[in-house]
Formats: structure tokens, C-alpha cells, sequence
């Protein structure tokens, strides 16, 4: 907890650079992740399941709900932070709920408070049907970044 | 808790099947992830780090790291598991420390508690200089599954 | 995960008798935490700090909000539980936002997910003026307690 | 993850003050809980339980067991912060694994990374006979407290 906020948003052309970093991020195109909004701390990003992401139980992989998880919440946190700093996350807490359905999930990231030195947000990843399959939490380390948007 | 153990160790023949099915699992092959051993309420798992693991800062994705914890305490409980039952991961709790180097990463799993309906485990994750990048805490649901190992 | 639902809800009488039994437990006379609200997959506590609520460093322990989170996941689940089944907390998590203001808190727990195995639920714990010093999640395993309700 | 170390260790006269802090703390001694060793990264602190520590199914209260999880791991990596710095708990997480025995429970925290912005800490609670009662993770934020030690 440390109270002063640095939650002034990004102005629209670096949300824009910001979903052209998702586009070209080797990670984010070998697992499938495309980013379908960011800004004013939030962030929702949407995957395709394809056989690879299943485990042998055929359950979507924890593994994959968590990058869900951390990529939507560090992008809603990312959309509130003052240019000149960046975050990393220090710990992520995932609740697996069900299996959900169909063959496409969607992770819904917010910031909840977003401080000097701390963030903290949350999300939820639903399948097609709005299913709930896990809810999200995670702290982070916010960081002077000379240079950085 | 739930106190009942139900930590008989599967024989080797059953441990035998788990490495195969790792092995063969789109998932594990996909991600680059290497089963090294496992049997007595421990697993190791490996990987050896592409460009599509890292995140856009250079950094191990997050998701990458929880899938390795994920896995390797899956399996080391699993390997406990007496036969007729399974388990999902219910909660899933990592600890990002530090951002490595080398370009192999470890997951190491154990298997702390195992009950009738819960089991849990911890695992580290390190580079190949035994650096820790992080450390995970998981919650496990254990679920009869007739015709299971 | 486990699908089935246990969610019938309790009748007014058991929400009346789970109002008693906090009245009268030893813990929550001794921490000085009220029931305010139950029922419906929703809790509501409330405590009146004193100076031994607070750390050295002058903000409500830690120890303190982790309780008000526990037992206010906790009656929410249970407000929702069978009779003849019972539940434990299996893991507690617990995101410190702020220090808050004033001399009381409130904690508001609601039951997410109910299954036959498994509960899991959220809380938020706030001041006097609704600003928000923590918020928490749950994992909980369900039991079977012939007798109980 | 923020790499450089401060953890030059606290010298003797600090560790002192440290135990007298504890002993005067309004929260430990109405909590009943008492400070065995803290210095090099590790703290032990012990309670004699009574009456009140326990919920009503007689399972000792998830909150006594997280303030004894918050209160070790919090010492120790105060024993390793450098004079001006200063730290608070950030996120808890708390396994519970089983009940134990007996009337007397030991928290053991241990520092086990600390950079210039944030510390992560673990800590297991036993009874009297040894037994595992709940294994805690936690991750803190650093601060500058001019004057503090």
C-alpha cells in the first residue's frame, strides 16, 4: 500500500503502440493471444483454443489461464501508467473454477489500485459462453523506466 | 485439510505411463517442456527458452514460469496419488523473484500434503545457474476417477 | 473445478442460528468482529478498532484483515452449503491495498463458486468512508459432517 | 524482481530494539503472541493458545494462523532492511493444511529475497510436536522511512 497515484492514462496514440507491441510480441503470437481492447484500466484479451492448449485431462492448461491472467491485468495497469514508468509483476494468484465450454476464452484484466511502488489488479477468464473458468489477482512492482511509455 | 493420507507411491510401471503421456501431450510438446523425473512426491521438469517465451521486456512470460510450477507440482503429487484417483488444480500462487539467466529453465515440484479431497504442493523455478526466478504454491482437488492411475 | 452444485440456500432459521453462533464464539467476542449480514452467498462483518488492532506502524495488522476476510468468504460459503455438509478454508490469499481511515472496517464476503469438493469466494475489506484496504480471495474444501448444518 | 540487495544485516542494538518493539506492541501481546529469535533473514515467534484463537468448530481461527504467517516472515526480513528502509506486507497467502495438536503454536518466516523495491518471504506454522499446521508466502513492498530502522 503507498498511497500516491500515478494513474493519469495514456493518451490514445500510446495505447495504440502498446496494442502494436502485443501484435509483434513473439509470446504473444505463439500462444494465440490477440488483444481485443486496453485503455482506462482495463484490458480483455482473447485466445483460440487450439489441441496444444489443453492438458491430458482435456482441460485448457493452467499454464494458459495464467498467461491469460497476467497479460490482461498487466495491460490494464500498463494503460494507467504515467510514461516514464513500467511493471513487472511480482506475484500472480490464479482460482481455477470450471472447465468452461466451447473454443474460445477471453481474459478480462482491471486495474484495482495502482500506486508509486505498488499495483494491484484483477481478472476473470470466461469461455464463449461467459462461463467462468478462473478469477485472477496480482500484484505489482511499478518502476522508473527512463525512455518508457 | 482434511487429514486421511492417501500417499501410497505408485509403482514404477505407473510412473513409467506418466513420462509417456508428457511426452506425447500436445501441450508439453508444444511449450518446449521436458519431464526429467518424478515419482515420490517429487517431479522435475525442463525447458530449454525460445524468443516466443519471452515477454516484451526480455523477460520470461509469466505464464511460462506458472505452467512449469503448474506442471512440475501436478506431477509430483500425481506420482502420490494412490490409483483411482486424479486431481485438479484448484489455486495456483507464484512468486516472480528475479529474471534469470541462460537459456534453460527447471521447474521443481514436491508434493508438502496429500488428503483424501486435498492435496498440496510447492515448486521453485530456476535458471541454469541454480538462480531462482520464482517460487509457487498450488491447492489441489483430489477426485475418485474409476479406471484412473 | 467440480461442477455440481451444493447452492440450495439455508432457510432463515439456520441463518438465525449462524447469527448466534458467532455472537457466542470465543474468536470473534475476543477480536470484536460483528455479523452484520448473511444469506445468499453474502457476509458482512464488522469490527470497531481498538489500539491492539493496529501494527507498530500504526495500520490495522495484517493478521486483523486477514480474519475479517476469512470469516466473512467463509459465512457467505456456508450460507449457501447443504445441511449435513460443512466446509474449511484450504488457502487464503490477501492483497493489502491501503491504510484506510477511521475506527472501523467492514468485511464483505460473497461465495463465487460452489461445488460438491470445492468452494471458492471473495472479500473486500473496507473503512468507514468505503475506501478500500484489502481485497481477498478463498479456497475452500467441502465436507461432508453428518449432523451438521 | 528488482535485483540490487539491500540486506547488509541489521547490527545487534537494532535486533534488540527489534525484540522490545514486539514486546510493547499493543496487537502481539493482546494476540498473545511472543517473540523468540529474529536476525540473518529468519523469525520465530510462538503463542500459547486460548479460548479465543480457536473458531467454533475448534480448528485454530485462519486469522490467528495468517498473523503468525505476517508477524515471522515481516521480522524476518526486517532483520535483513538496511536503516532507512522500511517495508509492509503487500499480499499473504496462507496454505492450511491440517489442525495439529496440542496448545502451543511456533511461526518460522524466513527472508528469502529482498531488492531495493520489493522482499518475498515464506513461513511455516507448526504445533508443539513439529506437525504442519500451514506453510505462507509474502510479498513486500520496500520503502524509504528517513529516520526509521
Amino acid at each position: 500500500m503507498d498511497g500516491d497515484d500515478v494513474s493519469e492514462e495514456l493518451d490514445a496514440r500510446y495505447l495504440e503502440e502498446l496494442k502494436q507491441r502485443i501484435l509483434i510480441s513473439p509470446f504473444h503470437q505463439w500462444a494465440g493471444m490477440e488483444l481485443l481492447t486496453v485503455g482506462g484500466g482495463n484490458a480483455e484479451v482473447a485466445m483460440e483454443l487450439q489441441p496444444q492448449h489443453f492438458n491430458p485431462q482435456g482441460i485448457v492448461h493452467g499454464g494458459i489461464i495464467a498467461a491469460m491472467a497476467d497479460t490482461s491485468i498487466g495491460l490494464a495497469l500498463r494503460s494507467m501508467l504515467k510514461p516514464g514508468f513500467t511493471h513487472r509483476t511480482a506475484q500472480l494468484n490464479v482460482h481455477f473454477v470450471s472447465k468452461g465450454e466451447g473454443n474460445r476464452i477471453v481474459g478480462r484484466g482491471r486495474s484495482v489500485h495502482l500506486g508509486r511502488r505498488m499495483g494491484y489488479g484483477e481478472a476473470e477468464v470466461v469461455d464463449s459462453t461467459g462461463g467462468l473458468l478462473a478469477k485472477a489477482s496480482a500484484t505489482f512492482i511499478v518502476l522508473p523506466a527512463p525512455g518508457a511509455f
